[in-house]
């Protein structure tokens, strides 16, 4: 194996380090993100670090730049505090990427992209209209990450819309079976084939299948 | 589809929320931790909450529950500052997954889960031998979640190690090629293929398929 340390990092290529160094967390959620401003003009941004932070009361996070420059995403929640969190399916990967290029505030993703918002039961962030998995959340928290200067923007899920027919007697959504892809590196998606699900480990017996 | 609202999630079985509410951040990294205490007893378990948070110092985050009840990843890393971050491979995660079992602190992972330990260029965390992609941290910070009383540890990347054939000429580390997988929900594991790749996107340019 390559050895690398932080000294070659340091010395790489811009884009290249970038390339690196994005691949080296492992698989990635592929998320859009959907939002409106005050005026009514709406944004998709597609985010790769939507995280799972706790089921009872269900939470997710997702860390952010901050609004230095412009991040449409981050300004539109905290005027309006509600925002959409949408898989992406593996026949939207194009026009989920697209939605990474820097439109202006007043353009909306959505027209430039071929991607349709959709509203749902008065909630008044946009959904994604063909994406598998659905979620509708509340601002709870903005988290600094001093370190280098990021942000964690913490949701509360109010409306979670899947097909019922992923979601197994014990819970367990099929996000595989939906058509939810992943993301490595920058710019890579993946579709993904199940190996094995297995049960509760406990100390001293055998792993168990549940496949 | 089906909707689900917050009231539904709250009066769900407890087992069948986990299940459902761990799918819907989308697919996630499945990582080892290893670390070791003063005592030299070491530990390795796995995190699926791991995540880029920059390239240029390149930093890597994760959540875990605070050490109110014993967290032994946590505390060794609060010991030691030093701690290792390990992808799992195809034929890793039997073992991996009996990494989750909760055994004593006295007990090393490494012995219980057939798991080797490995210690690379003196550095004081133990790597898990046969992983694909292998990363030495220093600890940089603790932030508080306070929506839900978890915690982010972030950590600076001091050493990699990585296949060369799996870095491209642009950088890119093709974690598929190296044969980490990703995971879904609690216990769900996963082997990805490639969909595509595409270069930065640039607005009113159409998506380019780099490959």
């Amino acid at each position: 194996m390559k050895h690398i340390t932080l000294n070659d990092i340091e010395q790489m290529e811009k884009v290249y380090r970038l390339n690196l160094i994005n691949a080296i967390s492992g698989f990635k959620s592929a998320n859009l993100i959907g939002t409106v401003d005050e005026q009514g003009i709406e944004n998709c941004a597609i985010f790769s670090s939507v995280i799972h932070l706790g089921s009872n009361p269900p939470y997710l996070g997702f860390v952010t730049r901050p609004a230095t420059v412009p991040r449409h995403t981050l300004e539109n929640i905290r005027e309006r505090k509600y925002y959409t969190i949408n898989h992406i399916g593996g026949e939207m990967i194009e026009a989920a990427h697209h939605s990474s290029a820097k439109y202006p505030q007043e353009v909306s993703e959505f027209e430039k992209t071929g991607l349709s918002p959709q509203y749902l039961n008065e909630f008044i962030a946009p959904y994604v209209q063909n994406s598998p998995v659905k979620i509708g959340l509340q601002l709870m928290e903005e988290i600094p990450i001093k370190t280098n200067d990021t942000i964690m923007v913490v949701g509360k899920v109010l409306h979670l819309y899947i097909d019922e027919n992923c979601i197994g007697q014990d819970g367990h959504a099929d996000i595989e079976q939906a058509g939810t892809v992943a993301i490595s590196g920058l710019d890579s998606y993946h579709g993904t084939t199940r190996l094995n699900r297995f049960a509760y480990a406990r100390p001293g017996q055998p792993v168990k299948s549940i496949g």
